[in-house]
């Protein structure tokens, strides 16, 4: 069949130019037809000036008549509101909600859920604690042991951050990777997490509705952290267990050029450490993937907020690392970071946003207006930070307790016949249950995870929830827990595990 | 002259339908014609697959061949983040930027620059100073006098705030309407500052190319924090020195009919007590906003983040009094608050997001995840806020210091002929110096403005910068000053004025 449209004659010879001209005619008359039919009478008055307005307005809403209030329809809030305000729909969020409502403790609530669905780390709680408890009162005396510097901590500072703390969190990420690269507190912006860094970067490279390629399984936060208010769209790179879920340079590529047809690709985002797997990616890894942002001229968001959270004993190469050494244009590599997971502290709420691009710094300083740390953490953590002593201590008990955690839960697993995929860092294991689903899809992963939510009260992630296009493969997080949790939490999969074999 | 246009034939009678055809054929035939000149020849051969385009990317980026990296122009950032990080152009933050550079010191740098254009109060800080220095290591101790509660520091916590705060700074709220009325913990989201919460209203009550209506001269940040991400437009509804800077309904109602043509205008930001004029909204005016809003189906942001710094002798009154008493529709108005002004703590970054909408607050809460406040600082301010004494203490002097402060300034520069708006809140004086400037314009003011901040030496706000759409006024705060800097700024000005009187 012939097709005729509007501009045909652009495309075809004389004739087309002629039915290209007369189809619109065509249409215009017929549309001109249906228009007319559907409009409304016009009104025989003439609409009211801007004056005459408003003393109708005065009359219709004086106060004294009171009837009138509330005649208009409820006021409506802005679309991307309406939407974010939607309840809860990805399993990560509702087995967060249910894990908080109904915390397990051994002894208070002996049949409540236990939360291995959130990447927190409780085994050094004890360390912090005792330096707080310690380090406290001298942060009242002020820096040089005089008086409280007050106008330090009420005061306005920096939106980006005090510059003592931008410069020992330049070490203390520099002593994460064992000092093979040093990074430069003035590229350092600081916020309130890991998060808004994530939002900032991605609002930074990207305008809404360009996209990101990201390498699935995902961090599942990074729908909302991304999505929720810059409209970038997030395009996952599928990986697979064949390959230990490792990012293939080939499926990337081929996800580049599916998605340019139709969206403009801005850049890659990929974790290091991952999430939810824990592998430490190779130095090989990330030059292909800073190869391959260079020859398609996008940016690179490395999140490294797991780098010093390896419990294996591979060790974590940085992407800063990587470009100091080889000869990459760094004005595309951004890299979030964060005192939550390394330092244990979600609850100070510091994130970094580290960035070898001059523009995005100075639009991210800026930006940093809207989600400033409070001066009184800063200094604390300046102090922290700075005691070079209880810094390394830290460091070596915590690898030492996630390590020995790591073990007895894998162990564990293995036990009731749940293999782990192999890594070497975060606070999580990545579990393949898919013998234990009722059938190999995404329906039969949910079955599982909900009867593991409310039957066996367990709270882990589902793979779906992190956009892991193999069903069955659960995010366990391990740090949340008492090694005395740890047989606890086995027995109740193990009467899931025997419940779901005998069914098949 | 009679004109054409397609779909004319809706608008007119039968012929007009014919030529409503007839004309856009026409316009088709010529476009073509146009566009199949401009057309490049086809080319003749295929475009590249998939997987030749990557192997040639290999080829082209092996890593050996270092010598073809950077060959690619330089990566572009988003252009929403290019125009964010453009120089700073508002007076207001060439201002600040230029007194944090050189600020002035009684002794140690006594030709520095006097800042009079941030609205920091330090009138109070040895209150504050006191408190937290025989209070911050009770935190050590945790709330029951035992150990010190961790993982309640250290831990994540809910995003938008410890429920322990939001009960606080409730009653903190109702405290400063003097008890008349109460405020619902549940109403409340906090976050990090007052400008989030400016943001976060703005993108919950209209979306992208929206419009709010703002009565002029208003808070310069709002530019920034309204504008930047949420693509939410300010039309200014302009106020005059005639009726002291107060809102006119029919200025109101007119902007809003000029604005509708082109734009959604989907609510009015109003300030109570107002900056940098420095008034109480009478409960008159909120009444009107209330109706005006109501009639018009928008939604009313107010911003009482001063409503606690009310120096003279006017009543505050919130608009959430007002609407508890008359038969207003809730669900479209919104407060602002926060910790930074009334507690002289705008270090601790600690905003109010305070709605009657279900929706918004449903929202906002979940926005707070790129937004939270450090527990440390939140638990620090859950004990300053329940010590009754100290917050009454702290109130009582704070508005005597405030209020003998205004009146030191307003009267200095009464003697070299400045004369102050009307004002009884703030910590700023919004001054007319309209005989001083060399020309009635915003280029006169703005000459006046770099005179002060260059040769002077004194930071001060211009009108301009407030969109005041009279020339010659300045926001000049006097929070920050000691009552002996008064004497310096004012023979400062005096000089000025002497050589613009003398050249005029």
């Amino acid at each position: 069949m012939r097709l005729i449209v509007p501009l045909q004659g652009v495309v075809q010879g004389r004739g087309g130019l002629i039915w290209g001209s007369l189809i619109p005619c065509a249409l215009f008359y017929f549309l001109q037809l249906y228009l007319k039919r559907r409009r409304p009478p016009s009104p025989s008055s003439n609409p009211p000036s801007p004056s005459q307005s408003f003393s109708d307005l005065q009359r219709s809403s004086s106060r004294s008549n009171l009837s009138t209030r509330g005649s208009i329809g409820r006021v409506r809030i802005s679309s991307r509101a309406s939407s974010i305000a939607k309840p809860n729909d990805s399993p990560y969020y509702v087995g967060l909600d249910k894990a908080k409502l109904d915390p397990y403790d051994r002894f208070g609530n002996p049949n409540g859920v236990i939360h291995l669905g959130l990447a927190e780390n409780r085994l050094c709680f004890d360390l912090i604690e005792k330096w707080i408890s310690e380090n406290l009162s001298n942060l009242v005396m002020g820096i040089n042991g005089g008086d409280l510097n007050i106008s330090g901590i009420a005061g306005y500072q920096p939106f980006d951050g005090l510059i003592e703390l931008r410069v020992a969190i330049a070490d203390f990420m520099s002593r994460v990777t064992r000092r093979s690269v040093t990074f430069d507190p003035s590229q350092i912006v600081l916020m309130a997490g890991a998060t808004p860094a994530i939002e900032m970067l991605s609002f930074c490279v990207a305008d809404s509705g360009n996209a990101l390629l990201v390498p699935t399984p995902y961090y599942p936060g990074f729908d909302r952290d991304i999505r929720w208010r810059t409209g970038v769209e997030l395009i996952p790179v599928h990986c697979r267990s064949t390959d230990n879920f490792a990012l293939n340079m080939t499926v990337l590529d081929q996800a580049f050029n599916q998605a340019r047809k139709r969206v403009k690709v801005r850049g890659v985002l990929i974790s290091n450490p991952t999430n939810p797997v824990g592998n430490v990616l190779p130095r090989e890894t990330l030059c292909s993937v800073l190869d391959f942002a260079q020859e398609k001229n996008i940016h690179v968001i490395c999140d490294e907020i797991f780098a010093g959270s390896v419990h294996g004993h591979e060790g974590f190469v940085s992407i800063a690392e990587v470009i100091e050494i080889e000869n990459f244009d760094k004005s595309r590599v951004h890299i979030v970071y964060g005192l939550s997971k390394d330092l244990s502290i979600p609850g100070f709420r510091v994130g970094v946003l580290y960035s070898y691009n001059e523009s995005v710094l100075a639009a991210a300083r800026r930006l940093t207006r809207f989600t400033s740390i409070s001066a009184l953490a800063q200094r604390l953590l300046v102090s922290m930070l700075s005691d070079a002593k209880f810094i390394e201590e830290y460091m070596e008990i915590n690898k030492q307790r996630m390590r020995n955690m790591y073990d007895l839960f894998v162990e564990g697993l293995e036990l009731v016949g749940i293999r782990c995929a192999k890594s070497s860092a975060g606070f999580y294991c990545w579990a393949d249950m898919s013998e234990l689903i009722s059938s190999y899809s995404e329906k039969g992963e949910l079955e599982l995870w909900d009867k593991l939510l409310n039957v066996s009260k367990i709270n882990v992630t589902p793979g779906s929830a992190c956009h892991c296009i193999e069903p069955g493969w659960f995010r366990c997080c391990f740090t949340m827990m008492t090694q005395e949790d740890i047989p606890v939490v086995i027995a109740r999969i193990r009467r899931i595990a025997e419940t779901s074999k005998s069914h098949s």
